[in-house]
């Protein structure tokens, strides 16, 4: 559907308002082929849009990038091959790459803080950066106050007790954390805000890919809990502004 | 820790605020040699107490109720035997039992809804009830407002299009589904708001006792989505609470 | 067996027709040491010969083509390197490379559309489309009309509810989901034809290299479905080729 | 919604149509509360309606097959205890209950043949005919001609060749075993027609309750092969009957 | 072999003394056919002899303990049901029983503290009770000066803190948990000693039967820490005694 | 095949014997409905009828055994429940139970030992016994010479070396044992013959039903060593019996 | 131990023999401090020596070969890299390698036959070769007459049932399969000797790296079959060659 | 916090004693922003700082060096990919590096051997010296006598049962060993002191990266045995140096 099209005729008196509306409700979709662009939740929001690119050739990345752009949007790459950030940057020279957590943002509008408090990511070791960074820059571009507090596992009980005070002035929390996984069951005894776990791929042996986490994480004893895929720390920093722009 | 004590000694001078302020911070937990209640939480917000009945003898059970009705707290039991709550009802006489969700509830306060919006539980199918009953009851002693859509499952898309405008009304969605699990992807592309997914049990032969549906939940293609454990309501209906709070 | 010298056989009289017949009914096997090849399915349907090449050395490879192009038959090749059919190609310059799929294809005999409807292949994501096309390029070479509609999974239910009459249109539809592999559920809904699905290994974390899709998929409250293995899109196109052909 | 209302209102000139049509479209749900029964298959093509009865309470399916009598539909239940069976055996007379596949039928119209060939239930073992006789059932329901042919397993395989006719004499075939599984992959070497696995969950061990020949029947080296969930006879009678009513 | 009897003719000098030792060094198992009863240790250290009644006959184990008595051993049993020992209470009236932990016990010889500390068994539960009791109960009959701290798990992290000095002062920590088994983790970051973590079963869903808590032990980001099989309450305490007893 | 008929047709020179002969080659079952009796093996080599009475009804087994018992075959029977056991021994007062294993034997013509040495069936413990009483019953029903070595596990290494002149006197080694299973090796380490590995599902928590005992004896790092499934007896005996009769 | 000074002690009638002969009992290990050489097995009845390379340094590799060259053995070498057979043959002229099945052979003494029958070696596919050649060259190396049967699965059983005679002419049968592994249950029907069943980590998807054709064999529903680890070929030639050798 | 500052502030008396008692108690560690170093048991026994160098980068690992090598503390690394400890060779010509485990050490002060008795490090195989010797080199540097006995595994019994004086010398045993990981039974039935079991990776197919050997450890029917991760050499090393220390 050409939306611009739609609403010349709306203006041009040639659709009548209330059948341009019904094309509108289901539709802002773009068709390029090989992929459905989804410019609905910007046009309602401003949020970004965002590409997951894994498994993506760097033509199909592009592509939507190009169309994207054609919009003014701004746009957030997740799980971006450096290779494949160096093309686009020859192509948008403002985009913008972080190295350990494989993000690139291209910022074609201001960045609104429009949450209602400070999102707060905890990993429980220097390992689970990469993971928490994910979480930290999406949060961030989606118009958010975001901290960061890291390497304050569970083992070491006192850096994470010495923080209190940073643990509880957050609204929202996300806990990043691979091996055991325990780090947001001692959070869960410390807050009253909700806490979103993320289990990270980070150790060897038993820990079977971030399983011995992720189970960890959904049978934790606390309450106010609840868990991502292995690794998502994009889930969470989405979720976690979506929570914190609860009106 | 003796609490009454203390605030005796406070009164009698023989302590002084600021030390017992001390005392009091980290220590409301009343041991009762094979448990230590926690009566934290409700100092500080009014929360009901909790008691997890599952793998407790009866005289454990009624052994917490009995000092936590000594407070004149609300108090709601999870997972109990009906049997059970025989017992608890001939001594409690205003105990209520929910028989699919095997909850019990004890109402000696009122309850004040301080909740933002509203909560809403949709299950799957009929099956999932007792789970999403669950969370419905712990969201509501929680004070909340809280509305059900039951048996709504994906392979029927329309029982669930069709109630769009309920859907887009809550604040927080809890949804409750076994089998494929694939209730809140659909869901995830309908709102903006935060879906607590819920997977049960339901469903035999490669379900695995709820695997499945854990696995598909924590893969969804939608964004906003986070898990609690398989069956878990009231983890479910005790965050959706939390995030419903959020001043 | 000899074929040609019970041929022979036949012409002189040492054999007489029926006993021949027999002999050939279960023999269309060529050996050639490392394989057996079967000729059987092309005698009997004019089907093209398949070779599966992963695992295989390029001579067998190569060997075992030059056998089946012998007899005139349409070669269909899966799962091939790009180096082992840069090797064919220069042997057999009318053999096609589809690259995303991996799949080679010798045109020896013109392809008959004996099917009786059309066959959809439905993607839920664009990383899904290497096992997507492996199934359209397959059921295609079996002689069947055949159509894509890809990247429309659930998460965003209106882009798969506006192509209703297209998947209505089809007798046979494959269903290619990786994540939590919740599209087939969704079609079972909004059709009454066969729907093969297709789980992919596509994910990250928790999906356990298509294993959560897969489950999901066997778990699925839908009506009408089956599946195949992961990542097993030829299996797919081949078995909604035999649907399609039932007289 | 009342559908009869609605026609009332169509007659009476007070809805039209257009609009009538609209209403019906997405509709035929009739809503219990605890479950919305969907009429719309029946309405289109003479399909019974189906209970899956396990984890129902009676009250529930005693509601729901009230509702479904009313509209004069046959009605199928799967997985109803016997005791379930015996209260609606006193409601409606004519319900006939089969013993080993724990299916009951209510037979409200006559059964029309429409599927174009046979369905041919075999079974790899003895042990297997509560699962194979599901599927006969459901078949021979929803309107078609089916045959059974039992323990016919492949570590006898004289027994399965000696029956090659009647092998080939089906149209769509469902191969349920247990133990291996490896009955679906002789025969995808014998017949040319589509061929629905089910795996049962018979056998020990290393069985893990059907994993075993879940795996193998998902890993055949045969094609024309789809497999449904462990001991899901109802959907693979379903899906082959979907096969055989394709024009 | 026959002790007795080599004793005899030891006496009788039909045997010299080296000769006998040499005999008795491999053997001192005692053959009932159905059980080799290995007397070796306690010959050597004092131990009791153990039977792990579970999965033996009530006749087994009763035959078992005749022989053990005979020679005045202490004995202990351990999965012991109800019936069994109120059997064997009948034969031995100073046998005693531990309900929650399913332990009896029969004290022929008084039990001498030769460990060199303190052994503490802590459990993060009250469900994990009878597994931790199993720990307490096999560490005390062996000889040990053992303490209990219950219910102190890491969602409350301050009921560990608080019971610091407690903690502190153990020679060997026996850590015993369910859900998500975090306990040992953070008794790790607090203490020097070694730390036996004890995976319960307790848990539902996700828990798999005490996997999660397994999985989430062994993969402890703390150091000091191993770990014995899920709900092995007398596997830890036996192994706490041995390293007590270290000199 | 109605076989009858065929003889009568034989003796009346209405077939003649070759002919006969190739009839009868292949179809020597006996078809009940529910089942097809193999009389194959009987007629070859003397070996008994077996029915695995698991999952059957008594009914179909009475059937079955009624069938081999007009032929006067032995008769063995595994996994029979007491009940079932009770009615047959009614009908065939000659028959004989095992109470441990389960099995029961019709003994209609005498066995005859043709084995060419010994079969020793090794367990680890005492409550391996049903497990191996199951292989030691089978292997001698078939006509072997059987010894039995109990309770010998790997923990007592002595116990296992002072029996090692037995052990070396057997052809063919059955090792039976739960737990860690790591009987098979040490064995495999003593002697030259072959040794068929049953694990049991002795054992709890991270046993899981018998899978470590299982994956320990297929990685097991001596030579000479297979594996049955868990708990199945029957097989080992019979793979016992096979290899002790090759000439 | 140094077996030369033993030796020289008992020629000097500093050892008497019956001395002697213990010491060597128990002791032929030759310690390399990085490994302990087992000549036992070769001294007694003419084996070769075997190295499983995989995972051992090339240094160590060369270092073992060297000792056992040494004594003039035969040697094995499996899973051995090409370019450590490389720097072997450098040093061993005589060194033979094969290619497909990645194993070396040194062969310093005739290799006598002294196996009683004939082991045949059938694989279900083209891919399973490498390791049913390693079953091969090992049952050869030991000794034995084997034979080759390769691409004869169960999806064409006529490739299998054409081969009867050959099939029914081995005393033993290792049945080499990957995806569903279904070959041995076949087989088992079709012979009454002993058969090896080889899964192989062959296929994909759902295959899970062998897994599924483990258990598929493991739950065969045919008798006289056993089981050997994932890609065992070696163990397998092995057990077939000590069944083989049987007196 | 600086600790040095406070010190001086002390001295200066700027800052009361009990107040830095209290500043000093929980907060022994420095924060770089990216990591938390913990100097704390350091302080308390001389114990040296580890670094698990696995996932971080050489910018980090190398930050952390530096930070402890101010400190004068003895520095141990684990994990560490030779390319890294390169670039640590050359700023600190001290370092060492063990090439088969991966460890590097930093020696600034003395190692003094505290411990009571000597640690026995024993490898069923020459492929698990990987990880026995991370085991070995731990214990030493955290200042104990240990010794190593490798590749005498189970399946050559009496390489052990010779050891027999070696392995009851040892006041503490790791046992390291992959496969079916039987070595650490057959050691508790040889020896009274604790057991630390390492399960490793080392073997194929249906070993699952250690999966085999780590249940099969659990499951020990021996005593006095308890288990650390897969691989996870330190870790043993780190407990039996625990155990070995106690007083």
């Amino acid at each position: 559907m050409n939306i611009k099209k739609l609403l010349e005729d709306v203006k041009d008196n040639n659709v009548d308002i209330d059948s341009a509306l019904e094309q509108l409700k289901d539709l802002p979709y773009e068709n390029l082929g090989y992929a459905n662009i989804d410019h609905h939740r910007r046009l309602r929001n401003g949020y970004p849009e965002v590409i997951y690119c894994d498994g993506k050739s760097d033509d199909h990345i592009i592509g939507i990038v190009e169309k994207m752009n054609e919009k003014g949007s701004n746009i957030l790459g997740t799980r971006c091959r450096k290779e494949t950030f160096e093309k686009i940057s020859k192509l948008y020279p403002n985009a913008v790459y972080e190295e350990l957590s494989k993000i690139f943002k291209i910022k074609n509008e201001d960045i609104v803080d429009n949450g209602k408090g400070k999102i707060l990511i905890i990993s429980g070791g220097t390992s689970d950066i990469p993971v928490a960074d994910e979480a930290y820059y999406t949060a961030e571009f989606l118009g958010n106050r975001v901290e960061r507090l890291y390497d304050v596992g569970v083992a070491g009980i006192h850096r994470l007790l010495n923080n209190r005070s940073i643990i509880q002035s957050a609204r929202v929390i996300v806990a990043v954390a691979g091996m055991e996984g325990a780090l947001p069951s001692v959070l869960g005894g410390l807050v009253d805000v909700p806490i979103i776990a993320v289990p990270t791929s980070v150790g060897y042996g038993a820990n079977f890919k971030g399983l011995a986490a992720l189970l960890a994480m959904l049978n934790s004893c606390a309450s106010g809990i609840s868990v991502v895929n292995i690794d998502n720390g994009f889930g969470a920093g989405y979720l976690a502004s979506t929570i914190n722009k609860l009106k």
